[in-house]
């Protein structure tokens, strides 16, 4: 007998499962609609030439190939996998997007602004909270280079984590352009920029002493090194200090400054942190002051950044890490046209989001508590089937989520299996409820019995309080 | 430069088409869910093993297969495709609810009832209307053999044809083991029973000579055939004779006394009479009389339907065909396991139903005509910036949806991509607005202007009644 377990990496989401994800995606959606992003949808196959090349070396093997089919499948004359494959899942929601754009370009507006909330996948070595179809959830505003962008994301992003209930959270921002004018200026050169940013990402984990190594070993002189890191490390802790006796928004303001003077000389690095200054500014303003942290180390892996870049942790209980981020990347949505056109946008892991909420209780009862129905209806003889599933409809007319019990066994029988699936209630039609048009019901939590008639009962039930 | 198409027979689905399927997805969940049945979410990617062989040969060959990765890819040795695939991508939703089922034996309650609404994948010659991925939203209720189960399916179906606006519908109604009854009270072997059935679904399309013909060529006796056509057309057309002068529940109660005596010594046919009667009688007395239709010649084409079966026909314009169908079958859901499991369940093909909802025009305006938002915010100069992104906030905070034009351009350019995306209304702090703490808008559609406090302005704007 074959396993029936899902594929590895895979999960099958069973009913509590799938309310507590579409709450979340609930939310997340009606928080972009609120502020004018409009959803797309893309297949979940794309041609394996649009996703090859658009991820790095490590991307390329981690992309799930589609077998070819019929004649197109040689299987004596393959020679590599590009012979047998000519398809793939989609890996991200950046590179569709990109597509898609390119492909529309004529149907969508100047601005677009577009979230996408859909599963993608990875032949990643499945791990705790690690799997190998797990859903983003994007949100991309292209076309413009304005600061407002950025500021208006931040908003948007800070809106679903309060409507989601984290308290505490700390939206940390930095800016490709200032890490240029701090790597330049501790002279570091252009070359070495990529991995100096992917070392640094690893800073607050591993320490100043493994990042010195890291570096030094890929031939970096250890001057600039030192230059560096040392003007790094006494930004944060400077701040740090601060922190212990002034608020956040006045933190960011010196450490604004400090870059500002030590960036005097590079061009790039000044313009950078004039654009930090002003998101900052437009989103203190707009009520987040409390939950944005300025921090020169934030460097974030991805190569495709050019702007602001933006790292969205919870601060909730023992939780370590991010649940998203994003920035600004002006070279990446033109890769299939001709034109380059900016953009900036985030993506919030859906699955993180669900562990810290299923480890904090951040569910609302109705969602942690979710029951298949408001009310079952027994059925207690042929005589009364069609009346029960008559009331069954009028019920559900007046708004009730109503489940039928689907067979006429006995009483005690069905009385059990509506406390197993945890309905709050009970109705059924007696012989005398037949004579009289009324309704047996029962609050099972209180185990109140009463009786009313047919056209109260909805009514009767919902003032019992148990029923939305 | 790459194609920037989707692939073959896929789809991307710009805003207005996502709003559109949401809608109808929407509506499917709210019904289902308003039933008692639960929604189930399965992985895209199975095992290929789970899938192999459950779908006859011509299935197998739709089934996309992923390649192997890694050191499993052994591309020197394949001598097959299965050598080379260990993963599918789902075809159905049947199959992953059965293998559901058998893995979460302990966790689910006696009485499965579950719907589920995701894309399935088929490498079928895409062709109008035929697409490879496209999704099925599917409802079933497992673990019993009462007929209540098909009332209410029945039921539910209707009320989302019904909440969908079609207005006249035809739920088709027959039961296999009527059919089982009529061939061989007809002569004709068990042996045939499968590909009889096969040749029977195209009696409408194809006429009573070409079936004929077909069965025929089978080696089946003419005198069989002729019993079993003349007997399945004599009742059909005195039925619809009888349809022009009568109500559909009199003429289905004629058919099923016919098919009772016709049946008389045939105890399964017999049984499949009182099921279908039953059936028929709960979902009148449940209101759906004027939508019933009793059809002998329904047969279905897959192999595994054992009780009632159904389909369902919008009766609206010119549209022909079936935009979903179902039935009981009691074998399959078992397949992962070692009891069989009753289970009944129909599918809704949401790509066919929005075909005719296009094509009739039957969206409401609040999505047919669905605008990325319903005001829009100018920027008007650096100084306002600030000032303008918190009155958005505060329009959203009061529910409506804003979109931000994200950078400070002339205002006519603003004004004009305002028209160009359909947002009813814009705003803007003017400098004078930043003064007395105002805000100016416009009616797009009206070009009515006009002036309030900020505190007001959405209230305001809601009085305008362009926006819900």
């Amino acid at each position: 007998m074959a396993s029936t377990n899902p594929a590895r990496g895979m999960r099958d989401f069973l009913p509590a499962d799938v309310r507590k994800r579409n709450y979340v995606i609930g939310i997340i959606k009606e928080v972009y609609e609120s502020y004018g992003f409009e959803p797309l949808e893309t297949p979940a196959v794309e041609n394996l030439e649009t996703l090859m090349g658009k991820y790095g070396d490590e991307g390329n093997q981690l992309v799930f190939k589609i077998l070819k089919r019929g004649e197109k499948l040689d299987l004596e004359n393959a020679k590599t996998e590009n012979d047998l494959s000519d398809l793939a899942l989609r890996y991200d929601l950046t590179v569709p997007l990109a597509r898609v754009v390119a492909n529309n370009k004529n149907d969508l507006p100047k601005f677009f602004k577009r979230y996408q909330i859909q599963p993608v996948w990875r032949a990643d070595r499945p791990a705790r909270g690690r799997f190998r179809e797990f859903y983003q959830c994007d949100v991309d505003a292209i076309g413009s280079s304005s600061m407002a962008v950025e500021a208006e994301l931040i908003s948007a992003v800070s809106e679903i984590l309060t409507r989601l209930k984290f308290k505490e959270f700390i939206v940390t921002l930095n800016h490709r352009k200032i890490l240029t004018g701090i790597l330049e200026t501790s002279g570091i050169e252009k070359s070495f920029h990529v991995e100096t940013l992917v070392s640094l990402d690893k800073l607050e984990k591993i320490g100043e002493a493994a990042v010195t190594n890291e570096l030094a070993e890929k031939g970096i002189s250890l001057k600039s090194i030192l230059t560096c890191l040392q003007f790094i490390n006494r930004l944060r802790s400077e701040r740090n200090k601060q922190l212990e006796t002034q608020p956040l928004e006045d933190a960011n303001q010196e450490t604004i400054s400090k870059l500002r003077s030590f960036l005097a000389n590079h061009d790039e690095g000044t313009k950078g942190v004039a654009e930090i200054d002003q998101v900052n500014r437009l989103v203190n303003d707009n009520g987040l002051e409390s939950h944005v942290l300025v921090e020169p180390s934030l460097a974030r892996g991805l190569s495709y950044y050019t702007g602001a870049i933006v790292e969205i942790e919870p601060k909730e209980g023992n939780f370590q890490g991010s649940v998203g981020g994003g920035g600004r990347y002006d070279g990446l949505i033109g890769m299939f046209g001709k034109e380059q056109i900016p953009a900036c946008g985030f993506s919030l892991g859906l699955e993180r989001i669900l562990v810290v909420m299923e480890e904090r209780g951040m569910f609302p009862p109705e969602i942690a508590e979710s029951t298949p129905a408001d009310v079952m209806v027994m059925l207690l003889g042929e005589e009364s089937t069609a009346e029960s599933l008559k009331l069954a409809s009028e019920m559900r007319s007046a708004g009730l989520r109503v489940t039928v019990y689907p067979q006429n066994d006995k009483e005690d029988k069905q009385w059990k299996y509506a406390n197993s699936i945890g309905v709050p209630f009970i109705c059924s039609i007696t012989e005398e409820d037949m004579a009289t048009d009324t309704v047996s019901y029962q609050n099972l939590h209180t185990r109140e019995k009463g009786r009313c008639s047919r056209s109260d009962v909805a009514d009767r039930l919902r003032s019992k309080s148990l029923i939305a």
